[in-house]
């Protein structure tokens, strides 16, 4: 036992790594698990990249990400799921038994936020049979409400809930991401609501000051404020039991070396989440 | 009826600007309300300043701030405490119905939010019966959750009702600002639950990309996503009645010249909020 064996690397953490760089910085450190990113898929080769990962010996635990449902116009909508089909083709084509959504912000010059929250229910409506014929399940991950405009109008685990519920359990569920969900006050109610509707769940901490892009300020766990050690107990008390993806979007975390981050993923899940 | 019967001008707006000239400012524009900050009212002298205000003729709408309530050591709770009892002090002198609330975020090094969120009950619990004696509404603004490690704790509108239900209704009640609670999927159930409870409605668009410092990222009524009239008219139905303050930190803005600035408040007022 080397207590890693939930943990799983989420390619966003050590971006500038190719494919095979991140696996065999995987098999090195003994994480057993990769979350995927497609444009790294599409790098590598689709088909050739889910060889690499197969031969390695490591499981996928996601692909990051479909969503992005929300346009203004009936075209762009369509062209979204389209995307969105590739994506699980290549979920399916990788073995990753979920396919991370991010749902989208609003549509250009829209201030309909229920419109929007509309579209991307009407979005995974189409898709979710699709990916289920591919075997793959959808994770509706809510985002942090300071991207509400841009990138998620699904700001909380109780909404992304709400829609997920609409689906059969098999068919769409719930990503839990420290991050995003932090600090909502009805947070661990919600964790136990979701119960087996989770499907992934991923930690990084939330580190002050926000840096001029809000989207790459995040922290290596135990460098912030998120009481990451109870969400992981949460998460598996509502009886999760997949892996934790370490995913942290920092461009100063980037500019390190992978092995060394890749070194400090491992010392902060042992001493943070623990065997489990 | 000029429409501006219910505008309020916030000096955070003009922050520039002094006392004397936030006031005169109001006066030409024929706006009839200030929003206070403690700030201004301490560079001016607090009595001389509840002077100016009253001989321009102008109504105050609320004081800000108190609050910052939440630390890791007693003492450093008792003289947040002081500090509130001097505002609320400073708001009766100056006529200011409601004293504004910025809760305050997780104490220095702590992850414990249950904890911070007891202390802010804790410090409303002792500062309301003196609030009530002085004649001032507390007013608890739920801010961003973006703010939440750092600013206030209260990040929703339904978790400043779950407080502020926990008294009087005449001496807590809750401030609805847009750019604060407009991602919120549950805010116009809120809004409507919050009915009287309301007792302050302040303004400010959500625009992007967000400032390096998030703090002074809002933009004027009508710039961003938020839609600001479907609020006015979600405030007003929940019975609300009273000055609607338009309250935009912006370094931008402020490097306008506050005449300028007061133009676009009163234009974008009555084009998105109207008269009412």
């Amino acid at each position: 036992m080397t207590g890693l064996e939930r943990l799983s690397l989420n390619q966003a953490t050590t971006k500038l790594w190719t494919l095979e760089e991140a696996v065999r910085g995987c098999v090195e450190a003994e994480i057993p698990a990769i979350g995927l990113w497609r444009e790294h898929l599409q790098e590598a080769g689709v088909e050739r990249a889910a060889g690499i990962v197969r031969d390695a010996g490591l499981a996928v635990s996601s692909l990051c990400r479909g969503g992005f449902f929300t346009a203004s116009a009936a075209a762009g909508r369509t062209r979204a799921l389209e995307d969105n089909r590739r994506a699980v083709e290549e979920a399916a084509m990788v073995g990753a038994p979920v396919l991370v959504l991010v749902c989208g912000g609003l549509p250009p010059g829209s201030r309909d936020l229920d419109g929007a929250r509309a579209q991307v229910l009407d979005s995974i409506r189409e898709l979710a049979p699709y990916a289920s014929e591919h075997g793959v399940r959808l994770g509706i991950e809510p985002l942090h409400p300071m991207f509400c405009a841009d990138r998620a109008v699904v700001s909380t685990l109780g909404q992304a809930l709400d829609l997920a519920e609409q689906f059969p359990e098999e068919q769409v569920g719930v990503v839990v991401d420290t991050y995003h969900v932090w600090w909502d006050p009805d947070v661990w109610v919600q964790i136990a609501r979701a119960g087996s509707r989770i499907t992934g769940f991923q930690l990084a901490d939330w580190v002050l000051p926000l840096p001029a892009d809000v989207l790459l300020g995040r922290g290596h766990v135990g460098d912030g404020h998120i009481d990451i050690a109870r969400f992981a107990s949460a998460v598996d008390g509502a009886g999760y039991g997949g892996f934790v993806e370490v995913e942290i979007f920092n461009e100063r975390i980037w500019q390190t070396a992978g092995a060394e981050t890749v070194r400090t993923v491992v010392e902060r899940f042992l001493a943070h989440v623990g065997r489990r």
